[in-house]
């Protein structure tokens, strides 16, 4: 039993090891979790390795990725204010909303434009829309 | 017809002062959106005021608490990781989520913690979760 519970351990070790040798992962899901919640970033990869069920670093990797899109968008909906503008009081349609979100995305994760950057063209189409609303309606 | 357009606008610079008098609608609203837009914050209340339907500065208000509660919540879920953690990698059940995240809103809106101790709170009950299924599993 002793001798079953060594070698788990030392597997489980083992594998935090690979992770945290993975570049992408540390900074882009173990590292940021770990300070949102104040834990340690060791025990955030132990809990990931128990109970998330990937096959390997890549799988993982490429789940990340996906998670990184869908999240980094309700981060957008916040910067921007779409959650206001667009969800509660329709000054922007939402079909817009999503599109001018997907664009802020994009132009950080795929092409690698920084986050601020990012979202001043989000910014920029926004005025636009809610200018040419104003005006329509003069 | 210029008799027209003089009267509209000072009705609409009428309006825009009673809207700048309220304290709660233009820290609640208008003065983060303009913050968040780099926009003149009378130019966002003219907007709001030629685009949106409501009767009173009343109704306006009771609406903006209403958007606040909810946009409130999508910034708790990345504040919290909650995005990652429960949506995507399925550590956190979704009820159990949406729990915490109500927690968090609410102890900061209704009983008017500060956003970083309600955010606390919310912090001990995710790392509690991950740590009971943490065991479970050993």
């Amino acid at each position: 039993m002793d001798v079953d519970r060594k070698y788990l351990e030392d597997s489980i070790k083992q594998k935090i090891n690979i992770i945290k040798d993975n570049r992408f992962l540390m900074d882009n899901l173990f590292l940021p979790l770990a300070k949102k919640l104040d834990m340690d970033v060791d025990e955030i990869i132990e809990i990931f390795l128990k109970k998330v069920d990937f096959a390997s670093v890549y799988e993982l990797s490429a789940y990340v990725e996906q998670a990184k899109m869908g999240c980094l968008g309700r981060k957008v909906d916040i910067d921007l204010g779409l959650c206001y503008l667009a969800d509660f009081f329709k000054l922007i349609d939402r079909k817009k909303a999503d599109l001018i979100r997907k664009k802020v995305v994009e132009l950080h994760l795929l092409y690698n434009k920084p986050y601020k950057d990012a979202l001043n063209v989000g910014k920029k189409l926004i005025i636009k829309l809610l200018r040419e609303k104003n005006e329509k309606s003069c």
